[in-house]
């Protein structure tokens, strides 16, 4: 791990970069109004923690209402765990043994859930709550449109759903249904008609399953980009957005985006102007994903990253050069792998350091 | 730091995944084939620790005759001498004075080098030397055809060395000259045309600085891709490469390619098998890089990735499917970001883990 790249009381122009840089009164602000919009629609909310891995995150979400955390890795619970977060989903599949061993071991402690797709893995699950003597609510996982893992909606699933229910240490808790696709659908009617149909397929599998004797009670999916439609769909119970305390400048494309301010940065400074029209940064690829775009410059129009190496940005300049040494805010094309790539967040209020803490699941992928 | 995810002794089928694998038969292959190579050219090899970020691997290079270590930033420095490494270039730009800090006082326990393109920038490494009473070694960086940083070759960097040769505690140590750019033009006379045109630039420079009455003891540079051409040039007297003992999917794509061998694999397991035709692993974006493309299945021609998410990696199957649980060897489209998602690497020989090491400057970038 990293030494931390700035100390509280600094100024933000002293931050050592690249650094990974909260606005915090924004992401405050974003943390508020998604409690009150899920707290006005009558659901649950269940952040994902893939985009923050950090459990003091998690409380500032708790605080407000957020019923436990969404994770994809056993990995990411250990450490939501370990840092006092009592509930967590693993809203993905797990089938290795040793991982199951890890996740019904942690399921002694804390309340803990997980998606299946597959009868051999439900066996697997069930064996390792056994051996472990505790209890895992599993979630049947439906392919709704997002086209990655997860059974068929309706037959299907209230098969998979049975097995689960009459399996040793297994509690039937509902169903997983995320369209990861549809988030970044960049029209509203897009995405409408996306969570339309996932819905539908939703209400159907429900549908079949109280018509073979098993009470459904958690629908759990929707991100960022969606969630308004899944929260008023009268079928999904719980909404698992991550982003929405974050941003980042693929969601900013869609149109008609999400009505959050985008609070996180990668601070980084001018190490290099070579040319006229030419700056260089000193925040690559290693440092901010780029997997959903180049990174934006916040507040410098005049400024276009328009070339990644590991290391390096380069900025084309159409305006006031900017000086060697000069800091700028990068605005993260995709905010999870960003995240990912940092041992630290540098929390900045009014343009000074209030409060640097870990990122503390940062690689957890096992 | 996550915990490793393997222990010497066990057999690769029970490695937890996502795991960084390294064929430690073939890198030692690689290793060696480049040790023979720049014997041969009689130039100096200093290979880029911006890809292994490991003072054991450094270790192994230099036990085979490297001169010292790369690196692109102050942090991966640190970390190199902290490791016991003697002998470090930072082959990039360093402009703030807290960083300068670091590098200065660095340089009284070991020999420290540094790339510089600006006046200011050599005034600010010159004080931070004098503060700290270190002598730093500054290589004038010229823009050879890679388009980032660096002066123009010529009087410009003749200019900036005079500056460098009359700065308190500096020393000018020659020429930095890295065409990155070319590293993966696909056809060999492209690349040949390109390094022929950068040795042509530094080999100008390095009259020009004679002229003056500077020597120019050292002119570093190449890559994976090039280094055979710089080794011969009769102008280059080091070279930089740090691909070579792992190799990637981007470097197979050149044609004549390298003649190193794939020795590093992210291995990862078959999470779900939703539909015919379609598996998911538990490897995307954040345990593989794809600034360069997509992973491929090594030794699985049925299975191509065609899709990374966060944590999810989708396989398009043309033939046999792939078992639940089952593992395969993923090829990166680039090996050094590969690197640095991961704080540990696995080394495996005949189907067993022999060494498990950190990738000790995982997320070094400041």
């Amino acid at each position: 791990m990293q030494p931390p790249p700035a100390r509280p009381g600094q100024s933000e122009r002293d931050i050592d970069t690249p650094a990974l840089l909260v606005d915090l009164a924004v992401m405050e602000s974003n943390l508020d109004q998604m409690a009150r919009k899920v707290a006005k629609a009558g659901v649950a909310l269940r952040p994902h923690a893939k985009t923050h891995k950090s459990p003091l995150i998690a409380r500032w979400q708790a605080n407000r209402g957020a019923v436990g955390q969404c994770v994809q890795k056993v990995a990411e619970a250990e450490v939501l765990v370990w840092g006092g977060v009592e509930n967590v989903l693993v809203s993905n599949e797990v089938v290795s043994p040793a991982k199951l061993a890890r996740l019904a071991g942690l399921a002694r402690t804390a309340t803990i859930s997980v998606s299946v797709d597959n009868r051999a893995a439900v066996e697997l699950l069930s064996q390792a709550a056994v051996a472990a003597g505790s209890e895992i609510t599993a979630l049947v996982e439906i392919e709704v449109g997002g086209g990655r893992c997860g059974v068929a909606p309706g037959a299907e699933a209230v098969r998979l759903a049975s097995l689960v229910d009459r399996s040793p240490n297994l509690r039937f808790g509902g169903l997983h249904a995320y369209h990861g696709r549809a988030q970044h659908l960049r029209s509203p009617s897009e995405r409408e008609d996306a969570i339309r149909s996932a819905s539908a397929q939703a209400a159907m599998t429900v549908d079949a399953l109280r018509a073979a004797g098993l009470a459904c009670p958690i629908v759990s999916g929707a991100g960022t980009g969606t969630f308004e439609l899944e929260a008023t769909s009268g079928v999904f119970t719980e909404i698992q957005a991550g982003s929405y305390l974050f941003m980042d400048a693929d969601y900013s494309r869609n149109s008609e985006p999400p009505s959050f301010g985008q609070s996180l940065f990668v601070l980084s400074t001018v190490m290099s102007t070579p040319r006229p029209g030419v700056a260089v940064i000193d925040c690559g690829h290693k440092g901010i994903a780029i997997d959903s775009g180049l990174p934006l410059v916040a507040d410098r129009p005049e400024l276009l990253y328009v070339g990644a190496s590991d290391e390096h940005g380069n900025l084309q300049v159409s305006g006031r050069e900017p000086m060697l040494g000069e800091k700028v805010r990068l605005i993260p094309g995709h905010c999870d792998p960003t995240v990912d790539r940092h041992d630290w967040y540098v929390g900045v209020r009014n343009g000074r350091v209030e409060l640097v803490w870990p990122v503390a699941a940062r690689g957890a992928m096992t």
